[in-house]
């Protein structure tokens, strides 16, 4: 997508054995850029978040297996490379995923071939999600375009946190659909949730739609449900980081609460996930076991000062103790239908199942 | 309520003709005091939120009429004074009660003697709105203790906002409940709502809990759902800024969330509010003008720097348009019940009629 009218994606190849990406701790207060040359490079761009959202650091992490593998591609060194990269951020399923894509096709060649053939592979694993993306996107626009046709107005769309570009490679999941409708002159206007308490939607979905051109609103998440309310909304999509076998969705936390609205009021509530995200181990999404994290992220918020510094602000009397559930779980019933790179299933077993022929 | 173990009202006399408050725009940074003895004192901290909260403004409006006429009692002063005092927030229902309360009371008599006369009846508004909230407190009181018999363990309460003492003058409406039960003995936790854009849970709710001791835990607007989702929430108390004769209820945004969240899980959703607070007139709440407030505060967020010093940090790209919605409606058929000062009313117009005799 674009940034100041030029087309990027989150990562590309920057010379012989480099890539180059954004570096989205900066954002949206700066477009700054990070070269990743080196295995120590991309590890620690991963964990300090530089790079983040799942296909993305799965992207990332098979370009450090590529770039350990130019320097020295004996096992010894794969097998390093590939701990050091596995063992940077402890939940995401894509890095796992990507990491033994490469190493399955690096492993039976000769040593000296390995850094190239990686390279090629962690090439194939950007195209393939891009791919992906794209598909959810086109099976997305129909919803947008039907809404569009049906009304004769522009589609005002609510999403919740950064499913988008920024945490692929390009396109998003969620905004996918989006982008498509606004680069095919559908008018679409999107309603962006702030999505505390790391604030994704107001730092990254409102910098990435607004440079793309795609008209925005940012908005507290407590106004989803008087927006609804009042028929300002007609389409709810969010992304999923797990989605049950029955179609239970979990995602960042506040989800929950704009399906409930989205039911109440009878707006479509759509969740954007490819396969991949579907666990066809378990139906009931409540087994899923939610991410507590730092109370610090509930007490103090990062902003840019009126002097254009980056600072940190504590918003709560000192030594407040604080909840920070990551995640939540929507029960399948409050679900229009799962956007799949294969079409809009239904939220339901015998659907997804019939989808993915696991039937 | 209690500051650094010390009883407190949010505005007593100090002096013959002045009062003293505590700067609320300070907190809860810090505890800062602030001495008012003069008409253009008292306007000021109405404008700037120095004092907040509908019977906090009405109680503070009150004395800024007594200062005046201590200084002058004639009638053209009465008359400037109370149109300065009116026109210094321009939503708020109970300064313009408080100021023709008091015009009432000195109107009849001889200039010299309005002054004293005016202070007089500002005290008993404020002892007035004391009595009303320790009412409400006793009816909110047996909610809780009753959830605590029933369970025999700590009852967790969730609050939006702050409808607290400090926006009244002792007390509070939503808190009357809690720091009743927390005196008494009866174990209470309260998950306090961050109450994004304006932060009124973070920083008063948590400040004015945690001063007088009660435990609690700050959250995330967006976290509500998920911790009723998994049986953490015993009830949910929220104050009102207008209840509708059949028992919709204006309250700060995001409330309605909560209640929808409260609802799918089986959680009593109770609203606290004094008879003072409903509007005859109104049956359906789709019918209130939501006050739509400016886009910086949802853009820009206030709060405490490392180094001590408060600043205010934005969240998001430089130009990012913004809807900030003050208010949501919560229909009656959300909510448990209406805790007043007569007791517990269902959520219901012949409830209401009944309890407040306009049967």
């Amino acid at each position: 997508m674009k940034i100041d009218g030029k087309a990027y994606r989150t990562i590309w190849r920057a010379g012989p054995a480099a890539v180059e990406t954004i570096d989205q701790t900066r954002l949206p207060h700066e477009l700054a850029f990070r070269r990743l040359d080196s295995l120590e490079g991309v590890v620690e761009a991963i964990k300090t978040m530089v790079v983040r959202g799942a296909p993305l650091i799965g992207a990332s992490a098979a370009y450090g297996l590529a770039i350990a593998l130019s320097e020295a591609g004996d096992d010894a060194s794969l097998a390093a490379a590939y701990a050091a990269l596995n063992a940077s951020r402890p939940t995401a399923v894509n890095l796992r995923h990507a990491l033994d894509d490469v190493r399955a096709v690096v492993a039976p060649l000769p040593p000296p071939e390995r850094g190239e053939a990686a390279f090629r592979r962690a090439d194939e694993i950007c195209e393939e999600d891009v791919k992906l993306n794209r598909a959810i996107g086109e099976a997305g626009f129909k919803l947008i375009e039907a809404a569009h046709k049906a009304s004769g107005r522009p589609v005002h769309v609510l999403t919740h946190c950064n499913a988008g570009w920024l945490a692929c490679v390009d396109w998003g999941t969620a905004t996918a659909p989006i982008y498509l409708a606004h680069d095919r002159g559908v008018p679409v206007h999107v309603y962006v949730d702030e999505t505390r308490p790391r604030n994704q939607g107001a730092s990254l979905t409102a910098f990435e739609l607004g440079q793309h051109g795609v008209p925005f609103t940012l908005i507290a998440d407590n106004a989803g449900g008087h927006l609804m309310q009042h028929g300002k909304v007609d389409l709810c999509i969010v992304g999923a980081d797990r989605v049950t076998a029955r179609g239970d969705a979990a995602n960042k936390i506040g989800t929950y609460l704009k399906a409930l609205a989205a039911r109440a009021n009878g707006v479509p509530f759509y969740v954007a996930a490819p396969g991949t995200t579907i666990d066809w181990t378990l139906d009931d999404g409540h087994a899923i076991e939610i991410e507590e994290r730092s109370a610090r992220e509930v007490t103090h918020i990062w902003g840019r000062l009126a002097d254009g510094r980056v600072a940190e602000v504590e918003i709560a009397p000192p030594g407040t103790r604080a909840a920070n559930p990551a995640f939540d779980v929507t029960p399948a019933e409050l679900v229009s239908g799962i956007i799949t790179e294969r079409g809009v299933s239904a939220a339901s077993k015998p659907a997804l199942a019939a989808l993915y022929g696991r039937g």
